[in-house]
């Protein structure tokens, strides 16, 4: 192994957690102690601020301020949807990191987030080979959706889930108080795939969850969904509680959110459609056909950003991650992505792997078939054990009058 | 004082909050304590459920479930919205009641509630009084609405506030992570007063909550509102987060959420509007206003459900208050509320008095004008130190499986 000597740069792109300031925590730790890596810059906004070279002195936080990002929802540095051209047909940007990678002799490149994310890193890798500029770069995973290929699961995913299946605990009592018929539709972030939804089985696996759930991995047919709720209405007098995923779609593939929402449908930049309005629909057509109360509930940001409920498994992970994907690096590797292994036995242990970022770039984990139960409405004993072991202990933020006291970095740009 | 011997019933009204159910313990165990006290009722669904003579006998519910309930979110015995005749015009339901306390020598009731509820306690308590059955009748207050008068505030209210106030800061957090523009405008509860959307201004306290504050103790004038959200989003590069009580009005009383809102708008038994979609009313009009990203995001349910996030002050006192209610009845008290009196003093301590039914029966206690700012765009430090000491510490349930171990009764009926 060579030793490479030179700065370090980590971004964070793509919507936030309630960890991803964790893996911040852990990679920031790490490369402040290798004595290979001079520097360490936490770019402003991800890529962007690369490109914009705007990014911050690491080694003039306080220690205090980066062991409190641990438990600090959100982007800390900033984040940023920004999809990078292919190479091959506009070269600019490209060229452009090349120039910042040089002038700040960056050498390190650690890039958190999702799959686009990762197809940002896995792009820029693929460029400084091709250039003959030698660095290197190691993915970091993130995603509340945990679509993630190649890994176990994802950082995020266990606080989301830990949140999601609390809440829905939760609102299970408070929507049963009254002796009246009372449906209720919560609504769960997942474009394609429907992880985050199906932690509500989590719930009702403690007796107090969703009597159906539907995901985006089965079709959506509103006659099969009116009779099933009908079936569970009249066995349970009139209490129904439902769990559906912001992304199901009928056969066509129109989003349920369009049938009758009037809410504004944006494209972002990666041309995904801005969703919402699932759970108002489906309330909405509810209450026509069984004339009772119903209420629809979006978990909306606090899912992803509830650091007050994150699962402390998910916590200690996401900054482990970030260790090891600066410990990786050091050693010698390069374009690959730090993934979750689980080990085999009855208790729950989680190592790392490495793998391709070509592997992992752009493409989408679905959950099982056979994790869905065969009227695609409930998830089964096999998801139950992959998830529950997930959202194990509770994390919760150093508070300071009884509010939490989040991560405050000084943010100090670097210059050159 | 006379020692009154008999049984005694308890029961729940109106909206369920994290610590009704603590109340509930408080009653409870220390009614089972009282040498004059023979059997101890649960009433299910309130009142009603003494007119269907529908009542758990608590003696034979574990111990240990019994103390659960001090974190058991949302009413384990079950509420109900059941507004009494006036018992001039139809004095059946009176009637009713008198039987089924003859019949089970219930000679302690406890009802615990909001401003409804206090309403229902003081109409049974003067009709008992008028026909000369023997019974003491104590209040317990309950709302996260906080709107009760002559109690300092009200149980529920601590944690529902603790539970608004950290996740805003979560969400202030995650809603500017991107260097774009983005007004989040959140919706919380409360139709006539403020109380609990003013809890959002302990965030701002904190750095990290609205830059914008609308109550319903204020009219509320769209144009106003825009120019004001406006002001900001120049000032803080498009980043705007507004908190609005769902009860906020125009000068003419239309609510707010009826500008463009196709939720349907029904009355309940005691006449109030179903609300919901204040905040995506007022998201649509900015979006129009600003062309830029808005998002609108409701606490529902979960503000006053997340027994997750609840005040650990906040459920001791509902506690000792059940408690009180129960001492006071047994020392010869009737036809009262319990209610909270602050200490003077720089620490805060909370204390008991007893008030007048008829003096909480339908009042309400609104934020004090002198608490909102001039602009009515924000609370004062007044309301900050008010507020702060009822959302001290972290209340969370017992966990099993990583999941909260909410009460489980087994709810034996009582048989005569």
């Amino acid at each position: 192994m060579s030793v490479l000597k030179g700065n370090a740069i980590f971004g964070q792109s793509g919507g936030p957690t309630s960890v991803i300031n964790s893996s911040a925590a852990g990679v920031f730790t790490e490369a402040l102690k290798q004595d290979c890596i001079s520097e360490v810059f936490g770019a402003a906004h991800g890529i962007k601020g690369i490109l914009e070279e705007k990014f911050y002195d690491i080694s003039l936080e306080d220690p205090k301020e980066i062991e409190l990002l641990k438990t600090t929802p959100s982007s800390a540095l900033g984040s940023v949807r920004y999809k990078l051209a292919d190479p091959d047909v506009d070269g600019t940007d490209y060229k452009r990191l090349l120039e910042v990678f040089k002038k700040y002799d960056i050498r390190y490149f650690f890039y958190n987030g999702g799959n686009d994310s990762m197809d940002t890193c896995n792009k820029v890798s693929k460029y400084m080979q091709k250039v003959g500029y030698e660095c290197r770069i190691i993915g970091l995973p993130k995603t509340i959706d945990n679509d993630l290929a190649e890994t176990d699961h994802c950082p995020g995913y266990g606080s989301a889930a830990r949140y999601v299946a609390i809440s829905t605990m939760e609102v299970y009592h408070d929507a049963r108080v009254y002796d009246t018929p009372m449906i209720c539709v919560l609504e769960v972030m997942g474009r394609n795939a429907g992880w985050l939804t199906a932690a509500t089985s989590l719930a009702s696996y403690k007796g107090a969850g969703p009597d159906l759930i539907y995901l985006p991995e089965i079709v959506f047919d509103m006659d099969n969904f009116i009779s099933q709720v009908k079936a569970v209405y009249e066995k349970n007098n009139g209490k129904v509680i439902i769990a559906v995923s912001e992304g199901i779609k009928d056969k066509s593939g129109k989003y349920i959110s369009e049938y009758g929402s009037d809410l504004a449908k944006e494209k972002d930049s990666f041309g995904h459609a801005q969703l919402g309005g699932t759970a108002q629909v489906l309330a909405a057509r509810l209450k026509d056909e069984l004339k009772c109360k119903t209420r629809a509930i979006e978990f909306s940001l606090l899912q992803r950003c509830a650091a007050h409920c994150a699962s402390a498994t998910d916590v200690e992970e996401a900054f482990k991650a970030g260790e090891m994907a600066v410990k990786y690096a050091v050693s010698g590797i390069t374009d690959h992505m730090v993934a979750y292994e689980r080990e085999q036995g009855p208790e729950y242990k989680c190592g790392f792997k490495l793998v391709n970022l070509s592997a992992v770039a752009n493409a989408e984990k679905k959950v099982p078939r056979e994790w869905i139960n065969k009227e695609g409405t409930g998830l089964t004993q096999d998801f139950i054990d992959y998830a529950l072991p997930l959202i194990q202990g509770a994390s919760s933020p150093p508070m300071e009058d009884g509010l939490p006291r989040f991560a405050r970095l000084k943010k100090v740009l670097a210059t050159k």
